[in-house]
């Protein structure tokens, strides 16, 4: 086989083809495994830690891991080999290929073309780091950083000013989405300036808006990558969640202002938007994701600076129509 | 050998032991390859994708991988072994082992007792698992959600009152913090109560610092996670960012400020405010990780919750200050 990776290949630095390596053993089902072991011996492989069953057009039949293959001495290719075998296409997103091999215990996975036809197979250290790198892009991408041409590795070596400018994108849009909260403090201008009280749990609310946010987008995030739940089930769970977290939280503030404040109307008012805004938060920070990943894109991509935005927004919005429902 | 795991390599979950499999081949480097390949056929492996070379006394000496084995058989072991091996001890964490993977390219890394004799190996099955564990504990870490005891890929599927019984303790915490943002609006009560316009900028400011201060979080984390580069030179580049980003967003929301309220004062105000938050939220956020880290604990755990109340504070306490000295 070419062990020259195709110029191609190299044009889409997240797939398959990217990674494919096109040195590597097949074996026919009828061959009995020591007739294989004496073929393979001799030969130049870039990995052979799988053989790849092949019938005569070189469709893939099945994967036998060395292994099996070093045990079974007397018995055929056939006999060993694992035929629910599954391949991906030269085109395959390499975040889908590293979770089919753990779904599916493989170490070397198959590359075929749409005939079904054996082409190659990406190896277990470019399984290592594609796992490494998505880990390393997930982190950017809820913090609001863009990828790096180079991949994620080269994020930390890059100058300055190109580190620079792949976290201000995210921040200017932050800054120009914090336009809306600002927007929701001028118009209870009246509230804040006849009951200053009013203004002193904006930041409180803000920032538990957010934290309980992020641990929704965190667990959806991970959903998204490693279930095949249904959407549905983990969103029902995500909104009892959000609202045990709303009303735990919800009392305990209420509480803590009743006793510093002595203020029985305000408690309560704070304590409600404590409780409205965990709920609504947990179901932004879990929704948007999802929204993100069925537009196509990466359900970490921008989920942090937009939901935050969302999550504040609406939790100053219930704090305020409770003000003005208890205290005006 | 024996394939069976000890009964104490289960005890810990999270180290090379409880990965660990024994039947795995090895050989002597003065074996030609070919023999070597002769010997192994017939026998039942966990491992056989690289063969270890021992001495005598059972100490590993170097590594052989399966491709290399086949393609020079009338070679001896010691001509085509690596030497320059690694390995690594029972009770090795194993975030360190999958580090360790990626950095030498190994996909079966050797474990050792304390005189150096091979006593088993991790497979590649386990270090895919390792690396996909690690992302998503790293996931719930920084978003201040708890350790699940069954690991990170039963999180999802554990009833309702667990998982959120993994999400409450950081943000009571959290609840608790947010008392130091309410005690610094409460400190500048009289300002707040005589310019109520200054209360609409405290949503906005608090937002713009996590977001600033998230990034930098994720920074760290992923360069204490893979980097071997000086704290002191990516903290040196942190300020420089950190204070570029303060600039770049200081100046824009002053614009905006100006434009939107036709306030210089004001606009200053908020403008300075940006920029020196900025500024010490990417320190905080960078340096806390960090703190974390030499005090012992996963430097995600927990960052993301204190961090910004930190940055919150002080925020709010530096764009009060730049109000008292600039307006009142």
């Amino acid at each position: 086989m070419n062990t020259q990776p195709d110029a191609q290949d190299f044009q889409h630095k997240d797939t398959a083809g990217a990674h494919l390596v096109r040195a590597i053993p097949t074996a026919r089902p009828e061959t009995p495994v020591s007739e294989v072991i004496t073929q393979l011996s001799g030969q130049i492989f870039d990995c052979a830690d799988t053989v790849f069953v092949t019938d005569a057009a070189g469709r893939l039949e099945g994967i036998v891991r060395i292994n099996d293959l070093l045990a079974h001495g007397t018995r055929t290719v056939a006999e060993i080999m694992e035929p629910e075998h599954e391949a991906v296409s030269r085109g395959a997103d390499q975040e889908d290929i590293a979770k089919l091999a753990i779904r599916l215990n493989m170490i070397v996975v198959p590359v075929v073309d749409d005939a079904g036809r054996l082409i190659g197979a990406v190896p277990p250290e470019a399984l290592f780091r594609i796992l490494r790198d998505e880990h390393m892009e997930d982190l950017q991408r809820l913090a609001g950083i863009g990828a790096h041409h180079a991949g994620p590795d080269a994020a930390l070596d890059a100058p300055i000013r190109n580190r620079l400018a792949r976290r201000l994108p995210w921040l200017v849009f932050g800054l120009l989405a914090s336009t809306l909260v600002t927007l929701v403090m001028v118009r209870f201008e009246e509230t804040l300036a006849s009951h200053v009280t009013v203004a002193f749990f904006v930041p409180a609310l803000v920032y538990i808006a957010g934290a309980i946010g992020s641990q929704a987008v965190s667990v959806a995030v991970r959903g998204l990558a490693t279930h095949d739940v249904s959407i549905s089930a983990l969103l029902r769970d995500e909104i009892v969640i959000g609202l045990g977290i709303g009303a735990a939280l919800g009392v305990l503030s209420g509480l803590g202002v009743l006793i510093g404040f002595g203020d029985a109307r305000l408690s309560l008012a704070v304590g409600l938007a404590v409780l409205c805004g965990g709920a609504i938060s947990s179901l932004v920070g879990f929704a948007l994701p999802w929204v993100f990943q069925r537009l196509g894109s990466d359900p970490a991509l921008g989920s942090g600076p937009i939901c935050t935005v969302i999550q504040d927004a609406s939790s100053l919005l219930i704090y305020f129509a409770a003000v003005s429902l208890l205290i005006l």
